[in-house]
């Protein structure tokens, strides 16, 4: 079975179980709050202008506007306004951000279809899980060669959520993926500047458009994934066929890792490691050590940040910040200003940073030496299970950090009752007090 | 100066010399010819609905209906339908079909700007150099890969005629090929379904959408054309630097080469070579014998085709069609029905096809024997110099043959004398009589 054949029976699939569903209804609020939250960064709103000015069937919402756009518009939106924070859900082995380049495609083809919010949802998770395969399917070589799966992988998934809601046949939605196939791209090299969240913008739109076109009958090469001169061929994927084991059956989407923290995803373990030892005395505090995964090294370990944006990818300072009680679930204190305070700063040179073999991406292990000699060891795995409510917990926390309680706790209610997609819309559009 | 720099230099030319402008219009002619010839193909009519669904400000026109779009779905529409007969231009260095990728969106800015008709005409012919330069730095390897220049070269020489158009400055038209830089896409595993054209549509949607992004100030990564991690580096580029030598002086543009048949460019030089022979008996042939580029022998070499389709990349049956007395330059011509036509077929098993690595690309060489023993030896360079007098007679009588010759010589005067980018479009906009 090709894998597009593999996919497309996916997209029929009955029914995912309640827990996958559980997971994505708590990616789906925090997708909603970053989105929310992200409306009036440059890039939202770039997007939005170019989108009202192209205007066109109202077909679904956008974040920050209550006026509707066609259903491709609106997903490249959403899509980049989603992740213009870097504030959202990540999955480790897929190697990238399924939920901003899969939910705006469901959402707007939900929207456009009068599909209902269970509709809708199960839509969403399985685009997204089928995004997480193609991801680990193409591999850490397709993610090193330069390519974000985010865009890539996620245009497969965007495609397939977008097949589902449109009901496509099991030829039209192999077709649909034959034509995002020679569509789907997206550069790592855009790290740093409004192109990466437009990655994610780009994956939702062509998994709108590519489903749209198939629903016609468009004929694409339907083995353009893995064939000759195929996606995977072309896109230096590893093609390691193990990534669809128990396609169907697990659900590897319950593993994504929400982000508690604005800051890069590699500063989460030690920033969650260090929540039990707080509230502590600063001035008491002589070294702090910090073991974290090599890869690490390169990422996020700027020494000495000058803005606020460097400051997200500073391990030293970022763990100055939280060991002086910052609260770093809040976008806004990531501030040019933090990186001129000489409190922080002092607090930051007794940092230090070591790679550590024996430590996987997820983990990390912090030593703190207070003056008195006393130190405390302490170690955080990402990976390790969480409970539904606890995620759930901390989800709603960081939503009503972001949106404040009203809001937060009505989308809640929202999502967790399955409101329809426009009924859901009417909490994303309102505009901000620019 | 990297090679953004180069190009957003370039987009400003002050003007592009007469000759370079010349072969621009008879590539004009052309492609408005094959566009209206091409509109009632199933991916153009498919597209047409699209947009006409989606609506939208109305900016631009389309292929048959005069209904106008937002710019870039116009551009993607006539993108796709100029390139669904595959009987436009082709660049053989490039390796491509430049006109198809930039002049629909060069014509799409240039109404929704309201450029005049010369302005229109050297933003078209710019970008089209520029895809041409492109493609010749991505190189063969590129094209060996997997992917289709005239998708990739194509996208970044589509971004450019629109920045001209849109009078981006030399920064915000650096931004625009860096953001196109992560949405260029399309692979040659298309070739023989929708996505071929469908290929040419997209690069000329994403120019589009580059450039209007770019034009609101979107920040790219402005080295992503070259950098580490840029399209190059992962799309097996293999920056040929002096593919620049020149630009701005040369124009490699002027080296196109129009399709005088209906079929496969490889075949092409084969066909031009008959014509001194012609019209011959053909109950006198007893044996031909056609030298090619051994490129050609997986690329149009069906022995026994049984569709109209598979004969445009047949050497046997087309050397037969032509020598039979068809006119190949009519898209008709290319019916299923030839492939189970008798007299047809007994000719088809007299030709003889040869690899032969003496000869270039463009060149082929034939000896056709007669009974009696005279042997009729030919030969044809598709690279020798032809004036412009006899390209633009050949193109007219091509847009005579697919538009009947009152349209065709409207539309060729509408050209000669810069007319609007609104007035050409309304010869290119008319329904056809379904």
């Amino acid at each position: 079975m090709t894998i597009a054949e593999q996919l497309a029976r996916f997209a029929a699939h009955p029914g995912p179980p309640d827990r996958a569903l559980a997971v994505m209804q708590i990616s789906l609020l925090d997708w909603c709050a970053v989105g929310i939250a992200g409306r009036d960064e440059p890039v939202a709103k770039i997007l939005r202008a170019q989108a009202l000015d192209e205007a066109g069937a109202p077909q679904a919402g956008m974040f920050g506007n209550p006026q509707k756009a066609p259903a491709r518009m609106a997903a490249m939106v959403n899509g980049a306004t989603s992740h213009a924070l870097d504030f959202d859900d990540t999955h480790f082995a897929h190697i990238g951000h399924p939920s901003v380049a899969v939910i705006p495609a469901a959402l707007a083809v939900a929207q456009l279809t009068g599909a209902s919010g269970a509709a809708f949802q199960q839509a969403a998770l399985i685009g997204a899980e089928a995004s997480i395969r193609v991801g680990i399917w193409l591999g850490r070589g397709h993610y090193q060669a330069g390519f974000h799966q985010t865009a890539t992988a996620g245009a497969f998934g965007a495609t397939l959520a977008a097949a589902r809601l449109l009901q496509l046949d099991q030829k039209q939605t192999k077709m649909a993926l034959g034509l995002v196939s020679t569509r789907a791209s997206g550069l790592k090299s855009q790290f740093g500047s409004m192109g990466k969240p437009m990655n994610a913008g780009y994956a939702a739109a062509n998994g709108v458009e590519a489903a749209l076109l198939a629903g016609r009958d468009f004929i694409s090469d339907p083995n353009a994934i893995e064939g000759v001169s195929g996606f995977s061929a072309t896109h230096n994927g590893a093609e390691n066929m193990a990534a669809f084991d128990g396609l169907g059956q697990d659900w590897l989407f319950e593993t994504i890792s929400h982000k508690y923290h604005a800051c890069c995803h590699g500063l989460h373990a030690m920033l969650e490691a260090l929540g039990p030892v707080l509230p502590l005395d600063c001035d008491a505090i002589s070294r702090v050590v910090i073991h974290t995964h090599p890869r690490w090294m390169s990422v996020c370990n700027i020494a000495r940040p000058g803005t606020g944006l460097e400051a997200k990818f500073s391990y030293r300072l970022t763990a100055a910040l939280r060991l002086s009680g910052y609260d770093t679930g809040q976008p806004d204190v990531f501030k040019d200003a933090i990186c001129r305070d000489a409190a922080l700063l002092a607090l930051r040179d007794k940092v230090e940073l070591h790679p550590d073999d024996s430590l996987s991406e997820m983990q990390s292990r912090l030593w703190i030496t207070l003056r008195g000699g006393e130190v405390h060891e302490l170690f955080h795995d990402l990976d390790q299970p969480q409970s539904l409510t606890a995620r759930q917990e901390r989800i709603l926390a960081k939503a009503t950090r972001l949106l404040g309680s009203v809001h937060a706790n009505r989308l809640w209610q929202n999502i967790e009752s399955n409101a329809t997609p426009d009924c859901l819309m009417t909490y994303l559009t309102i505009k901000s007090a620019e």
